[in-house]
C-alpha cells in the first residue's frame, strides 16, 4: 500500500512529480539526477501500481515508455484524512494523494482525557470515511478506503516517535498519540506540530509550491513559524526550529517561556490583551472588544497592535536575515485583524531586513482549520513517499 | 578537467564519497538512492579518470567492481588555490581536492585599486603552483598544475555571477573579480563571501564534518555568520544569508546598517572600541588596550565586553531557536580574547534558547586566515563536484 521495500529512487522520481506536476522522463532525469534509463526502470513498477500515469493515454493502456511521454502522479490513488485538534474541537478534512480536500467535518472536543480524545478522533476520522464513500461515487478509487491519518496540534512533537512530547494547552505530556489513534482507527497515524504540518502542506500544495525556500508565520494564541529550504522543512537537530515567537525584539515584558523581550510576550493575542487592559485601564477587555476599540481609532489601542506588529516584522526580518526565504506567507488566528499590524509590520521589516533580503515577499494568507488540517494529511501522505 | 558533462549521479557519488570517506558501492547506493547497479555504472569512468579509487587495491590495476570493496576520493587527483583578500593583504593556500593544505603563502597588498589587486592574485597563484612543483617531488600528481581559483573577501558577492557587487573595506562596486582573476591567472576562477567559503570548508572538511546542520558564527571587524541546512550552505533566494550581525538585539546604539540595536552596534571590534572609550573617558583607547584593560579587571571595561557578549549569545539563539543546528561554531579575529565574551554568550544563549535548542554544541575555533583562504580552495572545489 506504500512505496515503502522500493528503492529510494523510487520515493524521489514520486516525490519530484508530485511537486513539479507532470514531467518527460528526460525531465525527470535532470530533476533528479538519474539517467533516462534509471528513471524508465524506476517508473515501472510505479505505473504498473497505478501511483503514477502517463499523459494522453487511457487507463489500463501499457505505456510505451517513449522518454517525451509526460508522467504524473494519480491523486486518487490514495486517500488521508488529517485532524487538527484544538482546545474544544477537531477539524478534520478526507484528502487525497495531493492533500486536495474531498470531504470536510467537525467534532467538538467534549473532554480533554486522553482516551475521548482518541475515540472522538476515530469517530471523526469513520465519518470522513463514510462521506469519501460518497465521494466514491464521483468516479474516486478505493471507496472508504484510508492509507493514513495526520494528527497535528499545538505543542512539543516527537513526530518520529509519533509522540506529543508536550501540550500546554490539552495538559498532555508524553503521549503516544499516534499508537494510540492507529489502534482506535485501525489505519496507520503519525503525528506532527500544527504549524509544521501547514508549513510542509503551503510547501507542497500551497503559498509555498515551487519556492527555493519559504517560512510561515503564525499569529493568534502563540507566533508559530515553519522554515523550508532547499524544499524540506527544517525539523532542527534537536527537534526546535522556526521557534520566532522567542526571538528576541526588546522591551519588558515577560515571555512564558521566562525570558523578557521574546515576540510572544508582545504579539500574541494573550500578550495583546493585557497591553489593551493596561493601556485602557479596562480590565475586563476583550480581544475582540480591543479590536474594536483599535478599529473605531482609540490611539493607546492602536499603539498596542502597532507595537504587536513591530515585533512581528522584526521576527521576519530575523528570518530573512538568517535563511533568506524567497516568500514569508503571516497566517493564523490573528490575520483577521492583520489591517491594525500590517503597516508596523512592513515598516519594521523593511528597515531591519539587510540589503536585499529585503525583497523577500510578505503574503497575508488567512487559511482556515480546514486548511490546518489538511496539513495533517499532507503529513500522511509523507510518509509514503518520503519515509 | 572536471566532472561537468558527466550524469548528476556522478557528481552525487563523488560528493558522497568526499563528505562520507571511503564507502562500499552498497553503502554508497543507500545513502545516494541508487541501485548498487546505477553506482557500478557511474563510478566506472570516475575510477578510470582517477578521481576515485578502490582500496586495498594497487594504483593502476583495474578494480574487480565487487560490492564490498570500498572507493574513496583520490586528493592528489586536482588542486586548488583559495584566496582572502582584506584590505592591505593577500593570503593564500594551495590544497588538494579535499582542500588539504600543500603550502600557504601571504602578500602585501599595496594598493586597493582593482588591477594592481588582481596582479597581487595572480603572483600569489604562480607562487604556490611553483610551491606545488616542489610538493609534487613528494609524491602529488600534476606539479604546478592548478584546477582552479578561489578568490574570497567580505562583503555582498554575487558567487553565481562572479562579481563583487560590493566590497566596503576595498570600496569596489560591481567588480566582475572571477572573470579578471581568471584572466590574470589563466585558471578558472570563483568568488565568494569570505564566511560563507569558510562555512562550506567547515561543513565539508573541519568542524561541521558529517553534522546535518551547523553554523558559523565569526567574531571580528563584523559579526559573520554561515548557515548549513542538510549538507548545504543556506545561500537565500536573494543572495542574503547568515545576516547575523544584523539581528536585532535591543539597546540604543546605530548600527552601520542604519538602524538602532543590531548585534554589530554592540559586538563587532570597532563598537566594543567606542564603547569602551566611553567607559574609561580615554578617547585614544584601541582595542587593544581594552583588552589588557579587561584582563586587569576594569569592571567598567568588563562590562562591555559582557554586553557583547550577550549580544552575540542572543544571536546565537535566535539561529538556534529558528533553524536548530547541531553545533554553533564561533571564530574570526575577536575569539583571540574570547574568555571575556564567553560567560556571557553562554548566559544568553541558554536563556533565550527555547526548549531542547539549548541542547546545541557552541565550540570556540580559533581559525588562522590561512584557514579561511582553505574556504577558497573549498569553493572552488566544489565547482568540479557540485556544479
Ligand atoms: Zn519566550
Ligand atoms: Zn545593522
Amino acid at each position: 500500500m506504500t512505496l515503502a521495500g522500493r528503492p529510494p529512487a523510487a520515493a524521489l522520481v514520486f516525490r519530484t512529480l508530485l511537486v513539479h506536476g507532470p514531467l518527460t522522463r528526460a525531465e525527470l532525469g535532470r530533476r533528479t539526477g538519474l539517467s533516462p534509463g534509471a528513471v524508465t526502470k524506476v517508473a515501472a513498477p510505479l505505473l504498473a501500481d497505478g501511483w503514477i500515469a502517463e499523459l494522453g493515454r487511457p487507463e489500463g493502456e501499457r505505456g510505451s515508455g517513449r522518454p517525451a511521454t509526460p508522467m504524473a502522479v494519480r491523486p486518487e490513488r490514495a486517500r488521508f484524512v488529517g485532524v487538527k485538534v484544538t482546545g474544544d474541537e477537531l477539524i478534520g478534512v478526507l484528502t487525497d494523494l495531493t492533500a486536495a480536500p474531498l470531504a470536510a467535518r467537525r467534532a467538538p472536543l467534549a473532554s480533554r482525557d486522553v482516551d475521548s480524545a482518541v475515540r472522538a478522533v476515530a469517530r471523526l476520522v469513520a465519518r470522513l470515511r463514510a462521506d469519501g464513500g460518497a465521494a466514491a461515487q464521483a468516479g474516486a478509487e478505493s471507496p472508504g478506503g484510508v492509507h493514513g491519518i495526520g494528527v497535528t496540534l499545538a505543542g512539543d512533537i516527537d513526530a518520529r516517535a509519533g509522540t506529543v512530547q508536550y501540550s500546554p494547552f490539552l495538559d498532555w505530556r508524553q503521549v503516544p498519540l499516534a499508537r494510540l489513534v492507529e489502534g482506535a482507527a485501525g489505519v496507520p497515524a503519525v503525528v506532527e506540530n500544527d504549524v509544521r504540518a501547514l508549513t510542509v502542506a503551503e510547501q507542497w500544495f500551497g503559498a509555498g509550491a515551487g519556492l527555493s525556500s519559504f517560512a510561515l508565520v503564525t499569529v493568534g494564541a502563540g507566533i508559530g513559524c515553519g522554515i523550508a529550504v532547499e524544499g524540506r522543512v527544517v525539523s532542527g537537530a534537536y527537534g526546535v526550529a522556526g521557534e520566532a515567537g522567542h526571538l528576541p525584539v526588546g522591551g519588558d515584558r515577560v515571555c512564558t517561556c521566562g525570558n523578557t523581550g521574546c515576540v510572544e510576550a508582545v504579539a500574541a493575542t494573550h500578550a495583546i490583551t493585557e497591553q489593551a487592559r493596561q493601556a485602557t485601564g479596562d480590565p475586563e477587555l476583550t480581544m475582540a472588544a480591543a479590536v474594536r476599540r483599535a478599529h473605531a481609532g482609540d490611539p493607546a489601542v492602536r499603539e498596542v497592535f502597532a507595537r504587536a506588529g513591530r515585533a512581528l516584522g522584526l521576527a521576519m526580518a530575523s528570518i530573512a536575515n538568517l535563511v533568506g526565504p524567497q516568500r514569508i506567507v503571516i497566517s493564523g488566528e490573528g490575520v483577521a485583524s492583520y489591517d491594525l499590524f500590517a503597516d508596523a509590520v512592513r515598516a519594521a521589516f523593511r528597515a531591519q531586513a539587510f540589503g536585499a533580503a529585503a525583497d523577500c515577499d510578505l503574503v497575508v494568507r488567512p487559511l482556515p482549520f480546514e486548511a490546518w488540517a489538511r496539513g495533517g494529511a499532507a503529513v500522511a501522505a509523507q510518509r509514503i513517499f518520503a519515509p
